[in-house]
């Protein structure tokens, strides 16, 4: 990140070059054209330019003023980074906040132009952009002045890939492939330009180290029935790699060549499905402008949600795995804590630690969030390895925390007492387990999506008046992005994303939760796997598996607050996790774990 | 309905009519003008023509054969009544059977042609009727040949409309008009036309008899800024309902007239709001012939589903009233039945004369559904009064049924068992109570529709395997349809009709049920009341109050299938029973009503 100083310099080159240019607005994404959730250093242009390190947000540059526009999760870091840059911090959310869209309509005049890079640009966003500034009698131009103007910009990353041997992967690329194809003949298409990382990386069985925590190298990918194609650096491929990938049957080619590619004849007239959400609006407008570009969603990605009997199998044993280590750490961590004034940051690496050791990690699936007090309740709390807080005793500690594996990828939240708590936070925090538990025991008619079940979760806190503003669960990738679709957990329909059923062999995170703003935060995390629950005359049942095995604070636990059900789900849980860790566990560790998961009663 | 004879020779006639204009496809409808779920016996086409009987249902005529789709409702009615006529029946939802539109897109030829009368079929399939018909090179044409050929076919219904006194409306005309005006300046429309019978009279505070169980007057009308017009015949009006519907603003005009009305010029280059799903076709292309018709929901129907002050009062001391004479029923029938060999119908004609000795009693909401053993498994099951089942001492009897009160429409259902019943029956028994008492007991954020609700109803049901193929709720009108829109609760969200959020003071029924064909059908309807439950910094929350209060048979509640918390609610709803009926029982039903809602317990 650059200083104050530096800022100011950057946005006055920047600003004298759209001048220069005739560019009126620029628009500056936190994107990369792969539509990642996160990205690399090179597209981390907003932060070059304004200090701000969160990970969404978009910037607006015009001749008078600066914008960034970010949500609730980055008000106060970004109020923090923005100080003295000049940039105006506009909330997203707050009244009074115009959306940056209606900012555009309303302040872009007739002969004006909107500059931005269209590879950075959703699809879907960069279509209304265009409609907006059109009608509006101005232009929109292609071109992304703040990465050419950025000095010492950092390069491509380049790192090798890896590849996914059989017992891992569970099916081999070139079977992946043809049912790619199967899917095209479907949908009547001639191929299908793939641009996500995760499912370029899942569909051949390789994996990157392109993007930190996030085990992807930087591709595309163009199928169909007669050509498979892959534009990757060849820097990243060793002869082990470059052989594994031709044993799919895919060609490789530079990674800069997908521009010429797509730009070119080859797929002139040509019926190209594009993915709806993962396409740029620069792919979308290229391969519209010379052929048929059908919107669609990407077959692969329910094809990579669905697990395979090999990878459930390796998650399985992973998620025991890591929920031992996990659990070790909390029980070292109860005992220890607050008497040894340690900081969140501290506890981040002893948890981080603790996962490096076991056969197979990787890295971490997401930066480590320890949050103690009242930085529990911003949802995507990380500590600062310099200056985070320091943990007492009359608090909860909420570790959300995940790895990376050959084998799976974890995800996990727990939320701890250090000392004591108040009456309203036991009573926040049984309900929060009560929802968890709740939903994990759910048994539903195949075809229901998360917006049926949403309420399963959230129903127990809902009685309470309490709710969490964000979903109850989302997908999680194998070996990839630990946030993946195409399916969720929420209750409200988003109208963009439509909601996709469950299907028997996906995984889904429920993670119920309380955030106090100044006050505390309280998430409980668990993986679940979907599983048959049997066929009657009325249908085929699906119901839950929980892949996650780590105890509830039974400290926190006042089971005035519980059904009978709910201690039933508790203890019937806690027998489990008893089960399933014990085997992990010697001497010391054994008899906290005992002590950890014993029944409750009243 | 006529004979078997009769309709070959009606059949034969209309084929003649068909050849003589050209008509290579004649499509018949259910619908009347008014897309009314119930029609007056003019609008009973399919009937005069085919004998079948069910209240939803396509004919279509080809040169070579002729066909009746209907759901599942209707397929053994449907079997019966069709025999001999030669038309086939095509059974929706079966597979190998193809929908109404895919056949008609399968079998019409370049230059054939499709008639059938755009009054009686809604804007959207008319558009796609249109659209696939047009895209195959054939034509359609609005006709009504069906109508036109039927000798003797019935006048429209002419009965006397009566007005509601503002204690039992609540809010006078005029108010409800002027906020209908305010909607159309918000979506910038200068008129709505609005051909819902009940939307119009829930506007104007009058009520009709034009169509059994629906206290509605066939009419239409017209509001704009400057004008309101109601189109209804004269002769439904007394000198009272002039004066009446005068006061609120409204001009009257002839029910005919309407036509005349807007295929003239009035509403040239106006732009005029269209109802998206209660608009005919015919309306819809009048309109959009000569002028902007915005196609949007009415907002008439909302305002009709929010209850007011006024009306809550009076249907929950309605819903009382109704619920004691109810139970005073049951009771006796628990007591005589099986021994003096009752039939169906003759039980239904004891629960609607119950009814009728109630003050304000008006007619029953829908005719009463009485079905034991076997015919309980269909859904929609109404006794013929010949030849109806006679109870005998091994199964379960349901009655569903309601009335039109001055104050108020009820519907509820009670299953009792009639000697003993197997296992397997209590067990689902037990289950489908649990669900409508746990759907009763939920609370919930503003903003929630039926789909995140649904599973609250139908998750104890679904844990044992168990599916009911049908929606959980419906809205109910207010001296009014017993269906009613736009909330309802549902799983599956339906793409064409989008699900509305609860708000304060609407009611919705909650009736889970089993129906396994040919064994027993088990279901439980309360109607239960949208009230506030309270808010925190989180939101606004809501939950539900009963409004039906009858007691649930114990001899088929099994508590093993209860966990403490179904025990809970049950004896808890068993003493507002008891509460809320005691006024209304004298000597031997206060005892029996005492043994009816006893507490039960492990």
């Amino acid at each position: 990140m650059g200083t104050k100083d530096s800022i100011s310099e950057r946005l006055k080159k920047l600003h004298r070059k759209m001048k220069e240019k005739g560019c009126d607005f620029l628009l500056v994404t936190s994107e990369d054209c792969h539509m990642s959730e996160y990205v690399c250093d090179r597209y981390r242009t907003i932060e070059h330019y304004s200090g701000f390190t969160g990970s969404d947000g978009d910037m607006l540059l015009t001749s008078e003023k600066d914008y960034l526009w970010t949500d609730g999760r980055y008000f106060i870091q970004a109020e923090n980074e923005l100080r003295g840059t000049g940039i105006r911090l506009m909330r997203m959310g707050e009244p009074d906040v115009p959306e940056i869209l209606d900012f555009i309509k309303d302040n872009i005049k007739t002969g004006q132009t909107l500059f931005f890079d269209y590879s950075t640009v959703s699809l879907r966003r960069g279509c209304k952009l265009e409609k907006i500034v059109e009608d509006k009698g101005a232009s929109v131009v292609d071109s992304d002045i703040a990465g050419d103007e950025w000095e010492d910009r950092p390069s491509l990353p380049s790192n090798k890939v890896f590849v996914l041997p059989d017992h891992i992967s569970g099916k081999t690329a070139e079977e992946k492939i043809q049912e790619v194809k199967n899917s095209l003949s479907e949908k009547e298409c001639d191929g299908i330009l793939i641009t996500s990382l995760d499912e370029i990386c899942w569909l051949l069985n390789i994996r990157g180290r392109d993007i930190a925590c996030n085990p992807v190298a930087m591709s595309s990918m163009y199928i169909s029935g007669k050509k498979v194609i892959l534009f990757i650096q060849k820097s990243e491929l060793d002869e082990d790699a470059m052989k594994f990938i031709g044993a799919s049957g895919a060609e490789i080619r530079p990674y800069e060549e997908f521009r010429n590619f797509i730009e070119g004849k080859t797929l002139k007239g040509q019926k190209t499905l594009l993915d709806r959400f993962n396409t740029s609006f620069y792919l979308y407008k290229t391969i519209s402008g010379h052929s048929e570009a059908v919107v669609d969603r990407s077959p692969v990605g329910l094809m990579k949600a669905v697990k395979n009997e090999t990878e459930l199998t390796n998650l399985r044993r992973i998620y025991i795995e890591d929920s031992a280590a996990l659990t070790k750490t909390l029980l070292d961590l109860k005992e220890e804590l607050p008497h040894d004034g340690k900081t969140e940051a501290q506890v981040a690496g002893i948890v981080d630690i603790a996962r490096s050791h076991l056969k197979g990690f990787i890295e971490p699936s997401f930066p480590t969030i320890v949050a103690y007090g009242a930085n529990a309740a911003m949802m995507h709390y990380e500590p600062d390895r310099e200056k985070s807080a320091e943990i007492l005793d009359n608090g909860l500690l909420l570790i959300d925390s995940g790895g990376q594996y050959m084998g799976g990828t974890t995800d996990v939240t727990r939320t701890v007492s250090i000392g004591n708590v108040s009456d309203t936070i036991r009573k926040l925090f049984t309900r929060t387990v009560a929802g968890m538990l709740n939903l994990a025991d759910t048994v539903f008619l195949e075809g229901c999506t998360g917006i049926n079940l949403d309420i399963m979760a959230r129903g127990p806190l809902w009685k309470m008046l309490s709710d969490y503003k964000c979903g109850t669960g989302h997908g999680v990738g194998y070996m990839l992005n630990v946030h993946e679709g195409p399916h969720s957990i929420r209750w409200k329909s988003n109208k963009v994303v439509p909601d996709e059923p469950f299907k028997e062999g996906m995984i889904v995170s429920d993670e119920p939760g309380v955030y106090r703003d100044g006050e505390f935060g309280i998430r409980i995390e668990n993986i679940l796997e979907l599983v048959s629950a049997g066929e009657s005359a009325d249908g085929k049942f699906l119901k839950f598996r929980h892949l996650t095995y780590v105890p509830i604070d039974l400290d926190v636990i006042d089971i005035k607050y519980m059904t009978d059900e709910d201690i039933r789900r508790l203890n019937e849980y806690h027998e489990l996790v008893l089960k399933k860790l014990l085997p992990y566990m010697d001497g010391r560790y054994a008899q906290l774990l005992m002590e950890a998961t014993r029944p409750v009663s009243r």
